[in-house]
């Protein structure tokens, strides 16, 4: 089905539900895929389909012009990247990209290791979800200097269709820290809304009809809103991702000296459904907080 | 230019930047049209073009089969609504409408009265800005019974497009508060967000580009964000007005037992702004906060 010729060999570590949509596209768009995860059962389906096995990291990279992650934690990525089975070590002159939401400070940290060792690197987080990663519809947010993105820009549009060249390492986690702040301000000003029309007695799908087209309206009131108002409080996005975030932003935010009181709010809040057993729930579970504190 | 033998006459209290232009629509649509204000020379437009003046607000009602007024405080509409000289005494069996935003509790009090004297009532606050106003393109939310609102259609529409029934007395300015209290912490979210952008050294308009079409976007980041990247902190929405309606939200959240620490947060964060004399400014300079509390 593919001729790999031409296409640069992908390296594809950390096969959750994004990251095994995403690393499928780069497969059927005929790349030659090598692929590690930490449990290898969720490798199967790509295997199956043409991938490679590899059982480090860094065997992943010795075999791959691209290298890409998509892991959970900023400790995760440190240590796919920077451990002695890790990537920057065993890469042989590869593009390094880290599609994790982490920390900008740690993506500098990496650019600077890769740069020593002769390698490329990029941050390049992403935003539209399990959905957009399905649909190779991904926003990607990209941080690293400009050959390296032209270089990476080919394999980036396998899976998305924005692609942003934020600035140097770090900017594509910042342009991201900075989407989750005002998404968490955003999704509490919806919730308190709805909280607030509940108490009064309001018919809420009606009220959404009203106020969704004009100056309260966005993606978290007309999207999740809906969602809210019928009780559904599945994931599109879980709390406890979502704390991870709000956690790297506001350590950020705290050394460069901003104080965001908003977001510390949300994540306080969202700390509390979490620590009540909610985190696998999706972000616009924060509306529990305001039927059961009243 | 109007024949005015079939349209109900109009009485209209309250000509500041948004009253002129929707009484201008009425008057321009053929609606015989008598007007008062506290401080006549706001009339000299309308009476140029046809308007009749009336000394009080009683004197409006007593020629009036609808009344609207478009006031400031909740004081200032109980008072005429209510006073000696005011709409409900005067009035002779007509229909009356508040669009001030304004206390859902006032406003059910206001139907009882209206109601004692024989009157109909609805409270019917607006959003959409002066520009909406100008356009008679606001959108409507109505509290009242269904009879006053079938009344009052014909006439709204004359001043709105998106107009919406939204229950008994007092639902329409619930519906405005659940509105703004969306838009609170809303709008804190995208200064936050903004901020962090411009201390990590992001190209701000760029940033934009990356995230105003994913989970973040809505109008609050996508028109006023481009305000504040250019440093336009001119109104759209006054601060001191967004605080008078964050107090009326707050105070009925508290009468319902609920808390909205998101509201609360913005509004002290306003509270501070209108302190540092800021209060005559858009809502968007909110940003300011964080620029000189860093």
């Amino acid at each position: 089905m593919t001729s790999a010729s031409s296409l640069p060999r992908v390296g594809f570590i950390g096969l959750g539900i994004m990251g095994q949509s995403m690393a499928g596209h780069l497969l059927a768009q005929g790349h030659p895929l090598t692929v590690y995860n930490r449990s290898r059962e969720k490798a199967a389906g790509l295997i199956g389909r043409g991938a490679r096995w590899a059982d480090t990291p860094g065997a992943v990279a010795a075999q791959s012009d691209v290298v890409i992650t998509m892991l959970g934690y900023p400790s995760d990525v440190e240590q796919v990247w920077l451990g002695a089975d890790g990537v920057v070590a065993n890469a042989r002159q590869a593009l390094l990209i880290d599609m994790t939401t982490s920390s900008p400070a740690l993506a500098q940290r990496l650019a600077a290791e890769a740069a020593k060792a002769g390698h490329m690197a990029l941050d390049a987080p992403v935003s539209g979800g399990d959905v957009g990663a399905r649909e190779a519809k991904l926003s990607i947010m990209v941080g690293g200097n400009a050959a390296a993105f032209a270089t990476a820009l080919p394999v980036l549009q396998r899976m998305g269709t924005n692609i942003v060249h934020m600035g140097e390492a770090g900017a594509g986690q910042h342009t991201k820290m900075s989407n989750q702040i005002v998404i968490a301000s955003t999704i509490m000003g919806v919730c308190e809304g709805l909280a607030y029309a509940r108490a009064a007695g309001l018919d809420e799908t009606v009220l959404l009809q009203a106020i969704g087209g004009g100056a309260a309206g966005g993606f978290q009131l007309n999207v999740l809103g809906p969602r809210i108002v019928k009780g559904d409080f599945a994931p599109g996005f879980f709390i406890e991702h979502f704390l991870k975030d709000l956690g790297i932003a506001l350590t950020e935010a705290d050394r460069m000296q901003l104080d965001l009181p908003g977001a510390r709010l949300a994540r306080q809040l969202y700390t509390e459904l979490a620590g009540g057993g909610k985190g696998r729930l999706g972000t616009q579970a924060l509306f529990q907080h305001y039927m059961t504190g009243a």
